[in-house]
């Protein structure tokens, strides 16, 4: 029966998480100029997450997260995306918030405690190493490079990837690479492995937009990278299968913390509004500027709603492919629109690192990018459209 | 707790609306140059609607309709819009619907009697008669010019209303009149006249864009109109309270009635884009329309989203001013856009009524204009902001 | 050297035609319910425009026009447009004025004795008999179904044109045929046929949107009709490269026309907007109905200064496929957003045939479709771009 | 006479322009993270300049410049805004350019020897303060906090300017403060002073978005500021008049600088997606891609054709002051969309610093913003149609 109610719990929860990224991080925020979050200070945020009992809200419990439902998990990411530093501190940011969840699906139970356990703690990060530099595989995973061929009891990885969110200071890789051996493109293998792995280079860092990302996005080498067959995530040739089970979710998720940053910076803007003069009355009765504001609240609201709904096909165990592309585009592009707005409304201040706007205005315009380029989905849902 | 999944008996109603409107509506559509729905064909289509049980889905089952809340309403109407003579062979047209349910809340058991039992059954219609031309009510109900005096036992109304739909045709109009003596602006009353009442006069029909509302939208003078004080709707004086009662779940249910055409365009111009070639191949692999097509998926999934949401928090009682400000925007702007969008799909097609989208795309313009327009809502949705 | 100037004798015109078409054609304004022009009202139109001097400003001096450059043509195509009648009296109207461009350029001085100078004059109207239903030429003109093959003297011509405007009335055809025998797609044959040819049949009338085309827009049937060798026009198999010719021009003239009409539902839009009161003060005060007419401003601006640059660029004999491909998608467009926010400013005004915007808005969107939808022209636009 | 055609010096300069930016500056670009221009760079950069004989090419060839009228400057201006560092180069970025201008029209000789000439020859900068934080004056300049009165022969300037834009290293201010004994909002008076005046005092810098803009946008203080009669700017209480001497063309160089910029940022993702290969086909042959292009070839155009007509009417000696507003409205947003859509085009790679599009893109947001925000503009237009 169709129902919007939170349940006590969740109401419970979330409100924890607003109080929690008002009280303890958003003080915390770096003012002025920003920069890369370090591991140490991550390390620290973990540590408040820890005390309030809200870490890896989406890992299972038997690994040490909240072990939250998809529509559990929307209210509570939301919050946590209110400040940049929520995610972090909370241990549910990209890309180890989906790792995680691939690996409690996909992993063994001796994958698990050595990489999973510490990672849903906090302790270590992880990476995701799939996206290659032309002619590889970038929004076509089947154009990747990177190959992976056995060796006896050993899978040897040859390739670079880039852009790989996270790899410097990350604690192991989940690697994707293609079958040497098949000509296809459809066979691809996910392995386990340790950043120090000898001929795991991080050839370069990339000079990227963002901060928010510890790690980074650099250039990662494997030269014939030497993998035990004990450390394959899954089965050989199944990685375009797993990276499906990581993607839809971990998509969902990228949507609740960014929308989480759009409602703080409609917070901010509309505070601003309340209170800047201008032309004889306040900015919010300038109908130039209430419009702004009131597209912002439609906006948020469609997207809540297409989170909720995306969230609880997943939990009725469907992929919802379809939807979480849909949903995707939606928050991507509405997230995106709501900031434009904010920084028109704050006008010149909107372009200063005098609040957060400045900031999260800078980083939400990638998320129309990756998981898929707008362009990518609409083609996925067109493509059912015309199959159906 | 947060739920997607239509009840049972929601989706047996819901498919039978589908099928009726198949199998019996769409058969019976015209072709060609659209005409206006004249009174003989509608009650022909509502005696078809009384043969599937599908008559007034709004209204209380003791006055003859089938008593649904909100919710369970929405895919009905969706479904009923599919074709543009469903809400006419179901009775669920405006400004019927929305009379309808404005009499079961405020009207007496026998103003009941007389007016709303004859207009569930189908066998009158009636029209609300408030807006007025220049310098009158328009956007801003505060603007009134036509008025009400009491005159012992007897109201008399005086004014000029226009853009009456349904006037003509109609067995009784819900009349809005400020009163006489007061200044504030504030003060409006409702009354009920059968459409025969001395001095009550079509002065004229005004030739709209539209062909599907019966009794067109003329203009109406009231001259001396006399009408009984027990013919007052509720109290006097409090118009504006009771305008309110009937405007969101009104606007709820337009929404609900164009997703339901939008859905048919869509359904139209894929069917099209499916089967249509050019430059080499099928239009819908064309990246070019199946993005519009894609589009069009999520505005209607959005649509469907924000009416299932306004529509509960109605059932549980709430107000939800802001959130049907917010869906009646959503929804007209996003309908006229798919429309927009299988008109191009279509090509040349898209411009002829050789299907139906020429006629929806021609009438669903209004609706971003009618129950508010789309800068009237942002304006209220702004305000509410500014004060909070 | 750049110059924005007009001038003397171009400004002389345009003043004189935005006289003419005040005074003399919106006069003449059907109100209300909008109906297809006929031929009588249109000869009436033309004998005012032969007194204002203002016939065929676009055709040859030696064939009965004006002798107008494109650029001198631009300001008073607008003006004409101004009214959906002026492009009519001043029998400047699509499909006629294309075909007379066409016909001064290609045809043979016989072939223009007996069909340009009474186009040109006004005393008979033409069509272009090019599209085709599915699976025929829609926007790809390879796909073209109606044959011609040559049979010793004569050229016999088979197959179904449809949305062919202007047909029903018209005098003569301009029939473009594939050859029979090839299979390139690439060889086409324009010809030149009385309408009362034997073999051509208006099979039937179709239903459209638009009512200010005379002639309407049938469906034509051409049965075995065999035209002479005489009356090809050019020479066979060059059809398309003349439909080339005829394209840009005859584009760009559709935008000059539907500038002008968007002008006028913007000073109607103006004007209503310094003269309604909503809310406390003249509804141009309020910032969402400033905005939009200032955005119209911006608008009407661009379309005049994009038409200006490729008329000016065809006055210096270039081909300007590239531009009037890019003026089309603007204008087309652009006028499209105009009177659209015309509409929506004038609220529920602007869906009624109280004012001539009414029928603007209905009509002016199909020009986002023909002459090539703006998919077509942004594919084209991208291909260059991909090639160069 | 209508003419497009640039004259033969017109081009010759545009094409120096395109050289000399292409083959000296291109290259002395910083890769990776940007990092702001300091004024050893700049100087260095200017220095080339010089050789190039490309200085200033707005400023009159008396004070050292190359003495070009507006419809000259706009291609020159355009091409040096084709890399960020060609108006360092050239000596043509805010806010110097337009304080030059300014200069050149209101100062004195004594004024102009003074303070001009070394400002052409780019041996200093200088800075523009208007802006102060609220309450003060940001869009509306009557809200002016800061206040000048007269003391003897000297004037003494009281108030906190901030986003004042190259004021850290900048060698003088134009300062703008309201007469402290006028209450009307209306009478403000400009004058002219070396930084190192006793009083001013760069308060703090304030962390902005953009990094090409030299010395920043600090808060700037002014206590007690005492300057002499002589360093006045034209005469007292006509600071506003002379504001917007200043603004119709600053506002018109930034289009032209901006689109430079877009064009660049274009080109490369042009290049890109003719090399890129996904899903089977190069990435420009994919309409998803193809038609964003085609989009920006529209946008370019518009915005080149707009800044040349608003160029001409200032060349007419006009304030244009309409036009400047329909313009800057029209390229600020079009080139932002521009840049938007050559990151999506990009990719990954566009949310990087791998290319300039990541940093154009960062920095063209703020045009939208700054010499008035669009909603600003969208309010004059609209107030000047208002009234006529």
């Amino acid at each position: 029966m169709i129902d919007f109610q939170l349940t006590e719990q969740q109401t419970e929860l979330r409100d924890r998480t607003v109080a929690f990224v008002r009280d303890e991080l958003i003080p915390l925020e770096h003012t002025g100029e920003p920069t890369r979050v370090d591991d140490e200070f991550r390390r620290e945020l973990v540590a408040l997450g820890h005390a309030a009992g809200l870490v890896a809200p989406h890992a299972p419990i038997e690994w040490g997260g909240l072990g939250l439902d998809h529509v559990s998990m929307s209210e509570v990411f939301i919050a946590a995306g209110y400040s940049l530093l929520g995610p972090l501190a909370m241990n549910c940011f990209a890309p180890d918030e989906g790792n995680m969840n691939l690996l409690s699906k996909v992993a063994t139970r001796e994958q698990n405690e050595r990489w999973l356990r510490p990672l849903v703690a906090g302790e270590i990060r992880s990476c995701f190493a799939m996206t290659e530099p032309a002619p590889g595989a970038g929004s076509d995973p089947r154009a990747m490079q990177t190959t992976v061929a056995r060796d006896g009891d050993e899978f040897v990885v040859n390739g670079t990837k880039w852009l790989i969110t996270g790899a410097d200071g990350a604690g192991f890789a989940i690697i994707m690479a293609r079958e040497a051996d098949d000509d296809s493109g459809r066979r691809a293998t996910m392995l386990l492995a340790d950043m120090d792995t000898p001929g795991i280079t991080i050839e370069r860092e990339i000079a990227t937009l963002d901060r928010s990302f510890p790690g980074g996005h650099p250039v990662v080498r494997f030269d014939d990278v030497r993998i035990p067959a004990t450390d394959v995530l899954g089965e050989p040739g199944r990685g375009f299968e797993y990276a499906q089970v990581r993607l839809a979710p971990a998509r969902l998720t990228h949507c609740m913390r960014w929308l989480g940053a759009a409602i703080r910076a409609h917070d901010i803007a509309t505070a601003h509004a309340r209170e800047r003069q201008a032309f004889g009355k306040t900015l919010v009765d300038h109908e130039g500027v209430g419009f702004m504001l009131a597209d912002n609240e439609i906006d948020i609201q469609q997207c809540r709603l297409a989170i909720w709904h995306t969230a609880w096909l997943l939990d009725q165990g469907e992929a919802a492919g379809r939807e979480s592309s849909m949903t995707k585009v939606l928050c991507s592009e509405a997230t995106d629109r709501i900031v434009d707005r904010c920084q028109q409304v704050l006008g010149g201040l909107g372009f200063t690192h005098e609040t957060a706007v400045g900031q999260i205005a800078t980083e939400i315009r990638a998320f129309r990018i990756y998981d898929g380029p707008s362009e990518v989905h609409r083609w996925s849902i067109a493509r059912q459209l015309g199959r159906r």
